[in-house]
């Protein structure tokens, strides 16, 4: 009988979130799962790591599923590399990532730690998956996302992912009848317009909340959020070598010896 | 007479650092200079932002240069946004982060507070850029790389940015006369291989700190990496849409319905 595959799980709203729960349950259907979650959530961590600081991991027991389970001090990224280095036995064939309670699609991506978590698998080399649910709700319903859960994930342990690529995978908050099905997309062009929440303290001190408006300033229909507002669950191939290849040309016309 | 250019600066060492001090006194030579740092250091923060805690700015006084200055209780990324949405009354014309006491060159780009500060503006459609040197120590010595981060400052103001991309430069540790030029590069292919150095606290729980080392896996002499060791300034133009192009058409054969 050939060796199940090892799958590492991780996510950035904490070890207890219902929508890692749910991507447990789907994992162990496919492997030998070992999860590596933070303590506590870490949403808006982007790709974080802790430098300045120590960190903890202890063998804890959530649920019945037969996983094992470590809960981490760090952020999802710390989580990554201390299973990578300390953990597991052996490298993982699959590294999954969430399923975030909330939108990861667009630009959002740049302020993921589900999708931190899921690229540092991949500058190590690990086939790896980031899942959100655009539902923010902690008692988000995760059912419906379950079978295309599955179904990536049994693709990307049968053909692989190119060197330098994780998938980014976003489910639209719908019901399974509901959903139309797989799209893979590009990441949409758009931004978040800021919107401070400006407030006073008891002492009269001014301080700020973050808040803002999602502003999709792209009507491409080959695009993650036109998938997403049209039933699809979106996939987009995600890259960590930023160069802008198309720039280089016009910066090599530029005089720097004024 | 022309306005002159509003310049906005930030990093993620902290609003006292002498890098950050370096760079202002560069940028109050070209324009009209606000400052929106972190009130402490964020060192591998990544992307992060403040999304579940109050956000607190205050007007500062540190050095005797014409800028005006805030410090701020949040991320390098929260530094920009706050300065976009609560501070500045104009759009600023170039936003320049660092310069960071050490590499954010290659893959390092991903963790680096300083590069998500300039990404920020970036989204926002600022012509951004982060200034690095690869100098960990606090008092390292910025004079070799002023003239070229005032160089490629200007260059950004008069030339602009293509949309969609900001430039990563790091300088060398190298004296005046030793440093080459500039070369615009790519983002050289490495990753950190960790190296978890496990202790026992005096109460006897296993604790860990997070090292490693950096391995270049890329020998091109087009990359930054290669820049950086043959003693010249590398400039990679960085870009936040993370589609993985290459591989749309590979992931559109594979069957989701398994």
């Amino acid at each position: 009988m050939p060796k199940k595959p090892l799958i590492l799980v991780t996510n950035d709203d904490g070890i207890t979130a219902p929508g890692l729960r749910a991507l447990i349950d789907v994992m162990n259907d496919l492997g030998d799962v070992v999860v590596v979650a933070p303590d506590s959530p870490q949403s808006g961590m982007g790709h974080a790591i802790t430098i300045d600081s120590t960190l903890y991991i202890e063998r804890v027991h959530i649920d019945d599923g037969k996983q094992i389970e470590y809960s981490c001090s760090g952020t999802p990224a710390d989580c990554v590399k201390l299973a990578m280095s300390e953990i597991l036995d052996r490298r993982p064939d699959l590294c999954v990532s969430g399923i975030n309670h909330g939108s990861n699609s667009s630009i959002n991506v740049i302020y993921s730690g589900t999708m931190s978590a899921a690229l540092e698998a991949g500058i190590e080399g690990i086939p790896s998956i980031g899942f959100s649910l655009l539902d923010y709700n902690w008692n988000a319903d995760f059912e419906a996302t379950k079978p295309y859960a599955k179904s990536i994930a049994q693709n990307v342990l049968e053909n692989g992912l190119i060197d330098g690529v994780v998938l980014n995978v976003n489910f639209p908050k719908l019901k399974p009848n509901d959903i139309k099905g797989v799209k893979i997309c590009r990441q949409a062009k758009a931004n978040w317009v800021e919107e401070f929440d400006k407030r006073s303290s008891p002492q009269g001190r001014d301080y700020y909340w973050l808040t803002g408006k999602f502003v999709n300033l792209d009507h491409g229909e080959d695009t993650d959020e036109w998938a997403l507002k049209n039933g699809y669950v979106s996939v987009v191939p995600v890259q960590f070598d930023l160069t802008a290849h198309h720039c280089i040309q016009t910066l090599n016309t530029w005089d720097f010896n004024e």
